[in-house]
């Protein structure tokens, strides 16, 4: 691996020129927050859930995000016919695997959505991908638990297994598929002490996603522009809350030369 | 059309000291800061949801602020009960028509509502008041697309057809009754760069309706104050994160003064 | 009554250690800050309210909070599955009495949640208390009312009954059990401008919990830490959206000192 630049801002660009629909099925706990990051990277975030509506509605999106922090079972049913019309469409789906590995219920449905639809990219902390890779590790929490196996193998075994690229977020992000990878070192330890953040991340590479076909580029990116905006957030906060607001802030304003300056990226 | 002054102080006012509570169904995205608003304004939000026990809630209420954001099959069964306890107790109900447009099943179930409940108040962007006045546009996402419409006869249209004011949100806001018309020109285009502000909007249109039977000028009322707060805001802020905090601290201390030095309205 | 110093800040260490899992099921409303207040403590908020995944989540757990605000049977039932595995599991289980007199529904449902399970702390504002001991009050939204009883002895027959700790927030807060008695004096009157704080109280209760078998010290310790930290915000304020910020950033960097300092208990 060697110190690479990734072309992160004609990306930003483009989503704040196209719009993007990026379409969610997600948690209750973060869902205005998964809204918000889109609309501040200039996309168009949607969020509806109801099985009546959301294949028409993944219909008007340019990606689909699922995310199974607050699963129940009318959820995971509606995020599967979801799931299935934007592979119709041909647009990316994500899937962030939050809380995998916590309980039975979650693993099951995890597993079944990944067996009836094609997820293009899983994001999830180290043992949230551990679990499902079929690792029998716990979360404690939402929290990444420790994972002792080398995480780069075990996300390629993910990907090459379901013939996707794979996330593996944490002090420094995995990205990686069957024929690529990228280490994203940005990124602040206050990411971890707010609510929140994972799941952003992951309607972030949503935003991406909608934007380029290059999966692992979109992912590698959209963990960027979001990291190095926590970075310049973290600069400017006094605790969790106003880093929060200054993410946000910094994120909508921010430049290519910002970011051709502060990535970190090994490839 | 001329510049008119309208007394939006007096009721911001009767708010902050009569309290009147807010009952809302709305979307799971927005939900906090639809109570938050009502509550920096000096109200008393409820959000209650469950079928068994939304008339009763209703029932306390001074006001019913109805959004179709995140529909469901269950969510508007409970509104047509809880528009119905509204209607027989005589208070204003306000609908936010949030991202009608979009699918099938969010219009024939925004129809279905319109048609079983008297709604006071109906409020969106141009493509949804569009869209709920049998026009056949599309919204993309939650944004307010083109209409090439005469947007006040549309307006009027259909403040006729369902006997109600009608509330146009843009750079503009038209509001519009059988009888009257105001337009509300401020506002701050750092309002749709942040989720929420177009749902907020509903909320405080309804914690106006709650205190003043003219529901046109409840609704102006509260625009102008809902908009003055965000140019004060705009003023102080460094993106659209801060923007969103400092329009509830504008909008919690806003006097009369200011209300009455920069409202601009025309009637 | 007189003056005394309890040993919060030792509770507030523990928990920055240990990092407890605080399993929640709770409204739609606050639901994100209830899981950020936990978050910022040092704690690990879960939030998950499937019936199918409770027990087990409740099983990973180091507390319960129960929060009725947005009550529905689904949920209420979940919250039956979830207390009766943290009954099993001997961790504490906290409910949060949100509305507790505004609907005989949710009236009726708190009454059963309480006879099927056992609840270690009930947390409420003095109308919902009320209510809860099954005196004839109703809530007027979620604000407190006012309520002419001894509230002091209110809580005590209500500790009583239900063989629990009884926590009654307001201008000084009671906390209650059997043998103990604490009032907490400290707080500020923005922390009623602001839509969560109850909300966040007894997620914060339901943190110290987690690490202090003496429930009444747990909650009265948490109660001193959230309101100090609420002090502490206020004098930084604007109003109550950058007092909330505040509230999260103070409250995260609280000392030993300034708890010392600045506590107001009497016992």
């Amino acid at each position: 691996m060697k110190k690479i630049k990734i072309d992160a801002y004609p990306l930003l660009e483009k989503i704040r020129k196209e719009k993007p629909v990026v379409h969610h099925l997600t948690n209750w706990v973060t869902i205005y927050d998964c809204a918000n990051i889109v609309k501040v990277l200039g996309g168009s975030p949607v969020m509806a859930h109801a099985k009546e509506e959301v294949a028409q509605m993944a219909g008007l999106a340019s990606s689909l995000v699922l995310n199974i922090g607050t699963l129940t079972p009318e959820l995971i049913e509606a995020m599967k016919i979801a799931a299935s019309a934007a592979n119709k469409k041909g647009i990316p789906v994500i899937l962030d695997a939050c809380g995998a590995g916590a309980t039975s219920f979650r693993d099951k449905k995890s597993f079944e959505l990944l067996d009836e639809a094609k997820i293009d990219i899983i994001k999830g902390n180290a043992s949230e991908i551990a679990r499902i890779s079929g690792e029998g590790i716990r979360t404690k929490g939402v929290d990444a638990g420790r994972v002792n196996k080398d995480l780069v193998q075990l996300a390629k075994k993910l990907a090459l297994q379901r013939k996707c690229a794979v996330v593996v977020t944490g002090k420094e992000d995995i990205v990686v598929s069957e024929n690529n990878l990228y280490l994203v070192k940005n990124g602040h330890p206050m990411m971890a002490d707010v609510v929140g953040t994972g799941c952003m991340a992951a309607s972030v590479i949503g935003a991406f996603a909608a934007v380029e076909n290059d999966l692992t580029l979109a992912a590698a990116a959209g963990l960027v522009c979001f990291e190095i905006a926590a970075e310049c957030a973290a600069k400017k906060s006094l605790g969790p809350a106003s880093f929060k607001e200054k993410l946000f802030d910094c994120l909508y304003s921010l430049d290519r030369k910002t970011i051709n300056r502060l990535q970190k990226v090994e490839g």
